[in-house]
């Protein structure tokens, strides 16, 4: 079933990762898939911008059908297989709406986390500065108070969107282990810590840990003091 | 059965303006409203904070149902109304999924609209530079001749997804009005302009237009040479 799926992606893009997430919970784990390197820019060559213009992963095939945005392609996985796995977007309104709002508003995280990530590489060296980089951080830090604030709301043993683990879980939970890697606090995040230890452990994000994880486990600390 | 929605909004924004078209679009006109000011910063009064934390519009609810996200809040309508008004997402999963990933997609034109027009807001004046305000035009400018070669390829007469007016054209159309009302020229960009053309009379559009560029159809150029 899942053999006519192709999925180009890179390990530890929280945008892959998500997507993966997905095909495993809906079982389809049969899919072909090409890891590709980002130091070696692998998304930029022509097998890849012939899917994707932007030359960005993941960069995915159903038969002839193509997406690129990530949350696109759970949704899509998620509609096309509803009946596959586990079901990860319910089909009461209430629920529906609170993971479509948080899976959408995730893109906050992802945003502020790349503004500090690839501030060496979009800005020049002679408009770089210490205060420019940490006014970055400070929107990562007000952005991740938000998202401790619902975490806390949500209370312990709870994921994303309530008692199960849904769409939302598969979108933000990649997010929530990329900022704890690269070295954010999780005794200053203690509610979102709790969600990470939470989810870490289930099957599909096992299967799916970013192999460079596994194989280094430590990493910088460029979001030590957000 | 309109009337337990209520949807806070701002003239001129595209991410209000594209609910709004759905409103229309799924015949549920009878809609709760407050038009709110940018100027006076109404989006971050007491009463919207307490449905959207981020103070920001638009800021919807369904009875008790809280969404804040633009595309959340399409495609919940959709979801939700799929029987009333225009079917805005087919059944056919090759046109999903271009129409999600259109949709999704156009964060790229937002985002990059936003870099600029907040530029001023967002950056100290000691780190201002022409160069830097320069790149993000540059980007910008990049992204529309991605969308001008996806408008290229689906041919005039053809909206974002093909001859059906969909979700996608509900959420880019307001980007396309927001580009070419800063001043983006139509002569450098002839597909986009040809598709504003084509879906600007539309009656969910019309009935929608920012109120402030009816008595104030000229604006600034802060995009003309983008």
């Amino acid at each position: 079933m899942a053999n006519n799926i192709m999925l180009y992606w890179g390990s530890g893009s929280p945008a892959c990762w998500r997507v993966q997430v997905v095909l495993e919970e809906k079982r389809l784990q049969g899919y072909q898939n090409k890891l590709l390197s980002f130091d070696k820019e692998e998304p930029k060559s022509p097998e890849v911008l012939a899917i994707n213009p932007r030359g960005q992963v993941p960069a995915f095939k159903h038969g002839d059908i193509i997406l690129n945005e990530s949350i696109g392609i759970c949704l899509y996985l998620e509609d096309l297989f509803k009946s596959e796995g586990v079901q990860l977007m319910p089909d009461d309104p209430r629920e529906k709406a609170l993971i479509l709002q948080r899976s959408l508003e995730s893109n906050n995280i992802f945003q502020k986390i790349g503004d500090i990530t690839c501030y060496n590489k979009m800005v020049p060296e002679n408009e770089r500065s210490e205060a420019g980089l940490q006014r970055l951080k400070d929107a990562l830090s007000l952005e991740l108070k938000l998202w401790e604030g619902y975490a806390a709301k949500m209370g312990t043993e709870s994921y994303v969107a309530g008692k199960n683990f849904t769409m939302a879980d598969a979108v933000i939970f990649p997010l929530v282990a990329l900022v704890f890697r690269f070295g954010a606090s999780q005794a200053k995040y203690p509610y979102l810590a709790a969600y990470y230890n939470l989810v870490k452990n289930r099957p599909s994000i096992q299967a799916t840990w970013p192999p460079h994880w596994k194989t280094n486990p430590n990493t910088g600390d460029l979001l030590k003091n957000v």
